[in-house]
């Protein structure tokens, strides 16, 4: 069956942008005992692409140049040769940047069965993202009511959620954006106590105003500048999570700054990196609790939908540019 | 009655010297419902007595000036106005330096009974070094039998012992020291697996050496170059104790070094700082394990003793110059 696929071409250094890709017709093999074939309806565009193209050791095998890019999507197994899953059967998993993908069941993340929201958001808040907020406020920062919680990209896709799991919790929270309009939108949309626009120059003054009381914990998504204010501020037994350093498009040269440890030693700070990889066991209690949030109104989530799978090769720098305006899903 | 004591008499910058201090007669005086009078027969001098002198905001108030300086010190009770304890006990506690001290129960944080070993282990390998280097290793650190776990000034007072517990749960030990000797001494004495010369021209090669399979702990007592070379090799789900940073003299101007948050993150990290007293919970177990461990020699341990209260102003520079051989004591 003729379908179109679209394989890491070049390696990039830095952040990959659409030269790195090559968006091609291709065949979609037959299937082999204990495989599925899955019409693929939705790709997900998420930072830690950006690793698993890099040649650099990181967390996860490079995405070889040639092979299909890797990436969670959903969409119809359309025929089955695994007695788990049957032709119509809506599932969620890597099944990387194709329209059809032939995959085994550790590809499949999860059948998906909140049948009354959009299919979409199982790549999005009720996927890695959703994970990623879940797992990291509720086991990881373990927030108390009353204890302010900061998150930096805050009015990105896994921020807004994490500032609002911890709304949900009884904590004050502060969001950190780029820009006076999403510093808003992180009151305004997302319902964070306070917003900060670190791209102002009163950003210190602006922080330590919306934090009087300190910080107690901080979902860190940028590294950089950001963290090293926020650092500043952590109380003593603070706790702080590091899920993504968007501040820098390359480390080579290896960022310098402030060194973190007479903060954590003084402070007693914990500081604990975070892939919602090692997580995945969390995946339903997330799902369900996500869920549940979205029916009842008191989860707001915004996607940004791209058209087409000519729409991929441009997409992770999006991400890194900041054009995105929400969860980024491409919808095949 | 009168007896001898030391004050602080100039506020340190940084490394605290004999100039910042006085020694002085005073007066012992009278005691009031609830209190005992100790006389002082041993009294420490710990790296975290520089943090107790300093302006800048800390953990603990700072010493003020005219004031007695704060120590763990142990000795008599030659009075008793408190029930729970009567002249001869013998105590170790928040004594300070003096000669006499006039203390209540809260300074007092035991009573000392293994009376078949050392008073002076009280305030070293059975006091908050061990203490320091027992709760470090079993509650923040946790290693796993086979796992790698890195000291850095290892050859120290609190080093020397955490490697040593490491190794008794079955890890592979690697110490950091400054100096050929030391390294030697490491091996030959506290029975690490490896000791590394952090001086050495080859100090990189040498780690990347005593660590073929990477660092899954570090017990941390110093910051700086050691630990950027130890944080590059951190394995996965490593976990590192901030516990000192003796590789500064001062944090002003706060040193620069090579991010963290990018091995923290990729390496699904946890770094934790450590203050010994979060921990005075755990003391008795500390000091039950300790002392069979010094008993059976399992537990090599050195003292540099000190004589004479005129001794102790400049003995906490000593600490930072490295110019003492094991845990630095001030015998009365």
């Amino acid at each position: 069956m003729a379908h179109r696929e679209v394989v890491l071409s070049t390696r990039p250094a830095g952040i990959p942008g659409p030269e790195h890709f090559t968006v091609q017709e291709a065949t979609s093999p037959p299937l082999q005992d204990g495989q599925v074939r899955v019409r693929v309806t939705h790709v997900s565009v998420d930072p830690a692409m950006r690793g698993w193209v890099n040649a650099a050791a990181n967390y996860s095998r490079p995405v070889g140049l040639g092979e299909v890019m890797r990436s969670f999507s959903v969409g119809d197994v359309v025929e089955s040769r695994h007695p788990g899953y049957a032709e119509g059967d809506v599932v969620m998993g890597m099944l990387g940047w194709q329209e059809l993908a032939v995959v085994g069941a550790d590809a499949i993340w999860r059948r998906v069965t909140e049948t009354d929201l959009p299919r979409s958001l199982s790549v999005g808040v009720l996927g890695l993202t959703g994970l990623t907020a879940w797992a990291g406020v509720t086991s990881v920062l373990r927030p108390r009511p009353g204890s302010t919680v900061v998150v930096s990209s805050a009015a990105g896709a896994v921020g807004s959620v994490a500032g609002q799991l911890a709304a949900s919790m009884g904590c004050r929270t502060v969001g950190i954006a780029g820009g006076p309009e999403k510093a808003a939108r992180c009151v305004e949309e997302f319902g964070f106590d306070a917003g900060v626009d670190y791209r102002s120059s009163t950003f210190l003054a602006d922080l330590a105003a919306a934090t009087p009381d300190g910080v107690d914990h901080y979902f860190d998504n940028t590294s950089g500048p950001i963290t090293d204010a926020v650092v500043a501020r952590l109380n003593p037994f603070a706790s702080m999570m590091v899920c993504g350093t968007a501040a820098y498009s390359s480390w080579d040269p290896w960022p310098q700054g402030p060194r973190m440890e007479r903060v954590i030693l003084t402070q007693r700070a914990r500081i604990e990196g975070f892939l919602a990889f090692d997580h995945l066991d969390a995946l339903p209690d997330a799902v369900a609790a996500l869920a549940d949030l979205i029916r009842s109104g008191d989860l707001v989530h915004r996607e940004h939908t791209l058209t087409g799978i000519e729409a991929a090769p441009g997409s992770i720098a999006m991400l890194y540019s900041g054009a995105n305006d929400g969860k980024l899903v491409i919808e095949l």
